[in-house]
C-alpha cells in the first residue's frame, strides 16, 4: 500500500465511527479550537520556517502574506473552529418521509459523506476550516495543502489529531498528506477505493488537474469568471459604483468582476461615469472599438482572450454591445458559471437576465461580491462550486452531507 | 470538430432554449409518444434487423428478448411518455429563501442541469424513457445506446427528434450517437466542453470504465452487491420468505440480493427454512463452512471473490456470522452501497443496522427489491444511484436537475 492508500483506508475506518458520533463531534471541535490556542506559538514556529522557505523561494509579498499565521490569525482560526461547532448537526436530518399503500414506511435523511479529499494552495488557515466543516458534517476528511505551507500545516494537522483523540475519536478523522510532489496530488484525485468527494480550492490551474486526472467525484470550485451588464434602463451611476466595488473591493477572488457588458444606447454617459469611478484605483480598462471609441486611447484594445479569463487583477474588460440578447450571448459564450449581475430599472430586463444566465448566482442590482456562504447566510463555506452537480453556488455544511433512504416494513415481499 | 462535438455543441445550443421552454416541453413529449403510436411499424422494421443481426452474433435468448421491440413494448413505451408529461415540472421550485439585512433577497430555485448524457446497454425501451425524463427537466440529451440495438434506437431518435422540432423546441434538444464503437464511448465520458453530467446505465464493467475514463461530473448507477442480515431475533419463516423474493423474483436486477449473513445463534433452524424456499426455484447456495456444517455438501465452499461480486442470477452466498458487528463489518467490506436488509425484531438491532449501514437504501424487515423510483413513489426512473454525491438511492426527474441562486437588490455593493 501507498502512504495514500494507507491513509484512505485509516480514514474509512475513522468514518465509520464518524457516521453516528453525534455530540462528540463537537467536543472534538472544542478541543481543537483550544488545541489552537493554546499552542499558537508552536504554529507560529513552524509557520516562520515556511515564511523563511519562502522568501528564498521568491514568493511575492503577496503570497508570503496569505501565508504568514500570527497569533490573532491563528485565534481567528479556533474562532472560526467554535463557530462551526455551534451550528446545527447537518446529520440525521429527515428531509423527506412517506407511507406506501403497502405499509412500508420510507423516510431519507441527511448522512455523512463518508471521506472528503481537499486539495487546496498557500494559506494554512484553510487546514483548520476545512477540517472543521468535514468533522461537523461527520466525515473523515484527507487535507493535501500546498508545499509553500507544508510546516505550518504540519503543526496544525497534529494538534488537531491529538485533540480529537483525546475527546474519544479516532485521530485519523483528519488526515494531512504529507508528500507535497505534484504525483502525490494526482494520486489523491484517482483514490477511488477511499474517497466519496474531492475538494479543489484553488485556480484555474489546478481545477483544470482535477477535470484531467480525478477518478473520484470533484466538486468544481471557484473559477469566477463574472460579469455585469449594464442595461439601457440603468441608473448608471449605480451602475458605476456597482462595477467599482465589484472589480476594486478584492480583484484576487473568484466573485470579483473581469468584464462589464454596456448596451450600446446608453454607453456614451455609462462608460465615462465608470471610468471615474474605476480611476479611482487605477484600474487598466481593456475594451472593444466601439468602448475605445468613446473613452479615447487609454483603453487597451480587448482581445478575444481578455473576454475569456479572470485577470484577478486590476484590470477589466469592456464590451458594448447592441442589447440584452447579446450580453446574455457573450455571457453563455465566456462565463465559468460564478456570478453574473443586471444593472436595471426594467422589470422584463431584470426577468430575462434572470432565467436566461445559466450561472450559480445570477443578481439584479447588486454587487457579486456578495457570493458567499457567509453573506448568503449560510454560516462558514468550504468553497463555492461553479458545477451543476450536488451543489451549485456557496457550499456550506449542508452541502457537505449525502442521504440515504431507510425503509421499515413487517415482511413485504415484492 | 468530431461528430461528437458538433453534437455536443448543438445539444447546448438547445439547452439554452429550454432552460425556458415552459409548456413547450409537455407538447414535445405529447408529440413523441403520439409519434411512437403512430409510426410502431417503422420501429418494429428496424428492430427486426436488430434481432436478425443479434441472432447472427448469437446473442443469449434472454438478451434476445430485452432487445426485441413489438407493438404492445412500443405502446408501452408511448405510455412512459405520457406519465412523463403528466408529472408536475421539476423546474423553477423555489427551494429556499430568505432577506438579508442588507435588503438583498435571496431565492434558490431548481434549474435544468443543461446537457445530460447517457450511456447504455441493450434494451432500447432506454432511449424513450430517457430521453422524455430529461426533456421534462429542461435538458437536452446525448444518448449512447448499444451496439446490438442501434437500428431501432435510430429510428426512435429520429421519430422523437422530428416530433420535438415539430412541437416547437430544436431538434438537437435530443441527441443519438450513431457510432457504437468503444472510442466514441470514451469521447462521450470526457467531452467536458459540452457536458453537464454523464449517467452510465449498465453493468459493473460499463462503469467500471466511466469511473477510470471520465472527465466530466458522473453519477453512477446501478451496481448491487445487496445484503440480507438474519438477526438473531428474526421471524424465521418471514426471513425466508424475503431471501426467497429478494434473490429469485429478478435475479438479473441491481436490487436483487446477492449474499445472506445470519446470525450464528439462529442458524441452525433459520438455514433450513431458507433452503427449502431457494429449492423451489434450484439457487445455487455458495456458504462458509458453518453452513456447510449445518446444510451439508450441497452447499458449495464460498470464495473470498463469491462474497464479493453480483452474481445477477439463481447463486446466493451465505456466511455465519457471530453477532450483528460482524455483519455490519461484512457489509462495510463487500457492499456496494445500493440496498441491505435486516430481518429482526429487536428494536436496538434494528436502529443500529439502520444507523450502521451506509447504502443508499437501507430496510428492516422488507426486501431489497422495493428500491426502484416507481415503488418509492418517485414516478419514473432515470437509475439507481450508487454514488454519494447528488443523488443516491432511485433518481426520478428532482434528481435531473440543478439550482441556482436569484439575488435581487436595490444597489448594494460590499
Amino acid at each position: 500500500m501507498t502512504q495514500l492508500e494507507t491513509m484512505g483506508a485509516a480514514a474509512k475506518q475513522a468514518a465509520r465511527v464518524l457516521m453516528n458520533a453525534g455530540a462528540k463531534k463537537n467536543e472534538a471541535l472544542f478541543a481543537i479550537a483550544k488545541a489552537l490556542r493554546e499552542n499558537a506559538q508552536t504554529i507560529i514556529d513552524a509557520n516562520a520556517v515556511d515564511i523563511e522557505n519562502g522568501k528564498a523561494a521568491g514568493l511575492t509579498d503577496s503570497l508570503l502574506d496569505r501565508l504568514k499565521l500570527d497569533e490573532n490569525r491563528i485565534l481567528g482560526m479556533a474562532d472560526g473552529v467554535t463557530q462551526v461547532a455551534a451550528m446545527p448537526d447537518p446529520i440525521g436530518k429527515v428531509l423527506e418521509g412517506r407511507t406506501l399503500p403497502n405499509g412500508l414506511q420510507i423516510e431519507k435523511i441527511t448522512v455523512p459523506m463518508g471521506v472528503i479529499g481537499i486539495i487546496y494552495e498557500a494559506r494554512p488557515n484553510v487546514t483548520s476550516d476545512a477540517a472543521a466543516l468535514c468533522l461537523k458534517a461527520g466525515s473523515a476528511v484527507i487535507l493535501r495543502g500546498g508545499k509553500e505551507a507544508i510546516n505550518s500545516n504540519k503543526a496544525i494537522a497534529e494538534l488537531m489529531r491529538d485533540a480529537v483523540e483525546a475527546a474519544g475519536l479516532p485521530r485519523d478523522c483528519i488526515g494531512l498528506v504529507t508528500d507535497t510532489s505534484r504525483q502525490s496530488a494526482t494520486e489523491l484525485m484517482q483514490l477511488s477505493d477511499y474517497l466519496d468527494v474531492l475538494i479543489p480550492r484553488g485556480g484555474a490551474g489546478l481545477i483544470k488537474s482535477v477535470v484531467e486526472n480525478a477518478k473520484v467525484p470533484v466538486i468544481e470550485t471557484g473559477v469566477g469568471n463574472c460579469h455585469v451588464y449594464v442595461d439601457e434602463s440603468a441608473d448608471l451611476q449605480m451602475a458605476a459604483n456597482i462595477i467599482f466595488n465589484a472589480k476594486t473591493s478584492r480583484p484576487s477572488v473568484c466573485n470579483a468582476i473581469e468584464t462589464v457588458l454596456v448596451h450600446e444606447a446608453i454607453a456614451e454617459k455609462a462608460l465615462p461615469l465608470m471610468k471615474a469611478e474605476l480611476d479611482k484605483k487605477n484600474v487598466e480598462i481593456r475594451g472593444c472599438e466601439k468602448t475605445r471609441a468613446i473613452l479615447g486611447d487609454c483603453v487597451v484594445p480587448a482581445t478575444e482572450n481578455d473576454y475569456a479569463i479572470e485577470f484577478l487583477d486590476y484590470i477589466l474588460a469592456v464590451k458594448v454591445v447592441k442589447d440584452i440578447d447579446e450580453a446574455l450571448d457573450h455571457i453563455a459564450k465566456y462565463s465559468t458559471g460564478h456570478s453574473e449581475s443586471i444593472i436595471t430599472s426594467d422589470y422584463n430586463a431584470a426577468n430575462k437576465f434572470t432565467a436566461g444566465v445559466d450561472s450559480a448566482a445570477v443578481y439584479v442590482n447588486a454587487s457579486t461580491r456578495f457570493t458567499d456562504g457567509g453573506e448568503f447566510g449560510l454560516g462558514a463555506e468550504i468553497g463555492i462550486s461553479t458545477q451543476k452537480l450536488h451543489a451549485r453556488g456557496p457550499m456550506g455544511l449542508n452541502e457537505l452531507t449525502s442521504m440515504k433512504f431507510i425503509i421499515r416494513g413487517c415482511g413485504q415481499i415484492r
